[in-house]
């Protein structure tokens, strides 16, 4: 049947590029995660809308799933292909399609870079906020599609703050129009915003109009060594309450280590259990003595064990690829990630609760700890040691994100603060939201997509 | 069978406050429109989510529609019981529940008034920036039904912004907590962004938690009066370039006139067609210079006739008075309301187009603009003439809403920037959403509601 589908796919599209050779479907297939063996039927690469429409019509038709795909830097495999799917990859739709200067907003294809749409947004003079160590390589469509977050979030919230409008084709191959960059637009369910983190379970994101704002004003990037992670907070409450904060990113010694193996120049002398990278306004020279009091207040207080102001845009290049050359540093160790979150103020008990699980759990595994403690967002990531299999490695990891899941359920956190769900987090779904959302998520998926054709498996089972 | 199904009600719920007094059905069963003749079967005021939870199902046991009810000041008709509906107030379920410093949330009851959300996040020191002039008497319930929009839109955004988490009895009773308080929560489908906005089709809203921020440094109020429309956007585009604003709002001469015999002090003499009230940033001197250089500019190239800056807080409020005081001043005059916005870029544009149909189509009827001009919304009231039925009124302002509607569509507009839906504007759905998406809100509001128990008939006939 297959080949008769492709077939017939050819025939209504004559103009479609479509790849079928080995080393394609093994390239379009898999994104980050590297956990299963990509076997898509064919990759489709549309260049249009009309495309992306008639490819979706023909998916129902022939009953053949699709699965979406952007940068493929995802890390919860959600982009992944092993299932005989069509891969629609946006990569060729990837141009800016207007700026509106009044508007403030920048139209844009899917499948274009975060970091080509920054450079769009600073040509006009404003900036697009939404950043994080991927911006290269990802595409926009996949930061909407997993309601992206990164490393501003403390300042700028999630990539869901930031679309003005969205153009989606649904699982029927219908072409909606959302929000269409009105600020205001009480006129019945936002389907947009129900859009953002679907994870291509729901339709396909085929345009983008994004909100763009003033660059910040100048800042000032600090790395900060701490003695402790009861200190983290801590430090978290001084900075925040004194200092207009852009970014407040922590590692740990573990993470320290890799990063400075990867190449990355060690900024401090000595060895400390925390580091955090922070980013703030300096906008002129009190901004700067604030920031100096409160570093040595926290000096003081014992919360800060030592520290270093970068003096220059090299400097804090240097200091950000401390934090932002993590997980790449960690990828030849096969990490299996976690993703998780809670609450602000739920994170120092939740810290405590999981350090002991992973410490009873993990006796004889490296650990990684990093993230954006001032959104209450952790990775933790666990090396696989070079003894065992990678399946032994998964399975012995599952098991320990069963207890982790639990703990979460416990403190209300997520499963997946940044990444989405997938396939990597399906089975802990439970434990982040109730039978009864669940149940409704799977209504809702039957609405937009009644014949199960976008990214089946995904999300749920 | 509704005596019996009252009678049911109070077996199963004996502690629940009933009133089916004529006088109660008739203060309960309408909001801010006077279209509608109450006529709800019985109102219920709850004292707890498990009592809401029991009304629901009872309502779905004897298929009888609810109401949610809050301040019920609303401008659409969402909250109207006409139709033997069962009104369930939230008006006793009006507490602040917590507040947690370092997630700098506020949780609430639904049925607690803006106003009170003000005063209590005050009392910590923070903002609950969302406003506007009902805020003694809405409820946060109904703002977040509305996706309530107001005065501040233009520095802090919808209602939909504010919202952390959400506690939701669905139309089959059950008790969704939506996402919790968490800042990055990427598992499925945000089914809280769902609920913002869905004006109590989709689920009752019986507890909240609100996000805050950080008071607004000082700031300084204008009043200016503009020479012509055309000048209205370039002001707008000069203020926003220079000042940082926290409103910037726009009424006409005939407002001014009804909002000065309503008891409001003229701050400008002269005639001039518009006017604006605009708030902005003035931490320090420095920022006071640049507004008056900027208010210079704009008298230099004629683009501002006239002006005044606010020398205190109570001409601050006096000047806030003559834009917040129409709404009132109008309603003796039982205004045909249209709340309608455009894409702030498409402004210009559509204003020519309506200008050009309302002085065609109401040659003869007093037209009230004003509005949230930064945020594409506009405000249009068409006063009745005493010479006219309340009904012949009506229908000549629909014929007309008919016409705007069009336009709307022309120009990618909303039929409803910040009101909502309810039944006043239900007829022109079609002119915001296309038929795709109202399928699609249809088939969304029988997966959360399949027995139509809440708030038929609002939104969608």
């Amino acid at each position: 049947m297959n080949p008769q589908a492709l077939a017939d796919l050819s025939s209504r599209l004559p103009e479609l590029r479509l790849l079928t050779e080995p080393g394609d479907l093994e390239h379009y297939g898999r994104d980050w995660t590297r956990r299963w063996t990509p076997a898509p039927l064919a990759i489709a690469l549309p260049a249009s809308i009309e495309e992306v429409q008639e490819i979706v019509r023909w998916a129902n038709h022939h009953r053949v799933a699709i699965v979406p795909s952007g940068g493929r830097t995802g890390l919860s495999g959600g982009a992944v292909a092993a299932n005989g799917e069509l891969v629609l990859s946006l990569a060729r739709m990837n141009r800016v399609l207007g700026f509106d200067a009044v508007d403030r907003t920048l139209t844009v294809q899917p499948g274009i870079a975060l970091e080509a749409v920054h450079t769009a947004a600073r040509e006009h003079g404003l900036i697009y906020p939404v950043d994080f160590a991927a911006r290269g390589s990802c595409s926009i469509g996949g930061n909407i599609a997993t309601n992206a977050g990164g490393i501003r979030v403390i300042r700028y919230g999630n990539t869901r703050e930031w679309i003005a409008g969205l153009k989606v084709v649904t699982g029927l191959g219908e072409l909606l129009h959302l929000n269409r960059g009105l600020i205001k637009n009480s006129s019945g369910y936002d389907l947009r915003q129900l859009m953002v983190g679907s994870e291509g379970t729901l339709g396909i994101v085929v345009e983008a109009t994004l909100r763009l704002t003033d660059p910040p004003p100048a800042s000032h990037v600090m790395l900060l060594a701490l003695p402790d992670m009861q200190a983290l907070m801590q430090v978290f409450a001084l900075f925040r309450e004194r200092l207009s904060l852009q970014a407040f990113e922590f590692f740990t010694d573990v993470a320290l280590k890799h990063v400075l193996a990867h190449g990355a120049q060690r900024a401090i002398e000595g060895d400390y259990p925390y580091y955090v990278v922070t980013e703030f306004d300096a906008a002129d020279e009190r901004a700067q003595e604030v920031a100096l009091a409160v570093f040595e207040q926290g000096l003081e207080q014992g919360l800060i064990a030592d520290g270093v102001m970068a003096q220059s845009d090299a400097q804090a290049a240097a200091l950000w690829r401390l934090r932002e050359g993590i997980t790449e540093s960690l990828a030849p160790h096969k990490p299996y990630k976690n993703d998780i979150s809670v609450r602000i103020g739920a994170v120092p008990v939740f810290l405590q609760d999981i350090q002991a699980l992973l410490a009873h759990e993990y006796p004889h595994m490296e650990v990684v700890w990093f993230g954006h403690i001032g959104d209450g967002n952790l990775h933790i990531n666990v090396l696989k040691p070079a003894s065992l299999s990678d399946a032994d490695f998964i399975a012995q990891c599952e098991h320990v994100t069963q207890r982790l899941a639990e703990t979460l359920h416990r403190h209300g956190g997520s499963i997946s603060a940044e990444h989405g769900i997938g396939l990597v987090k399906r089975a802990y779904l439970e434990s982040t939201r109730s039978a009864a959302e669940i149940a409704l998520m799977r209504g809702v998926k039957t609405v937009f997509d009644p014949n199960g054709i976008l990214n089946p498996g995904k999300l749920f089972a």
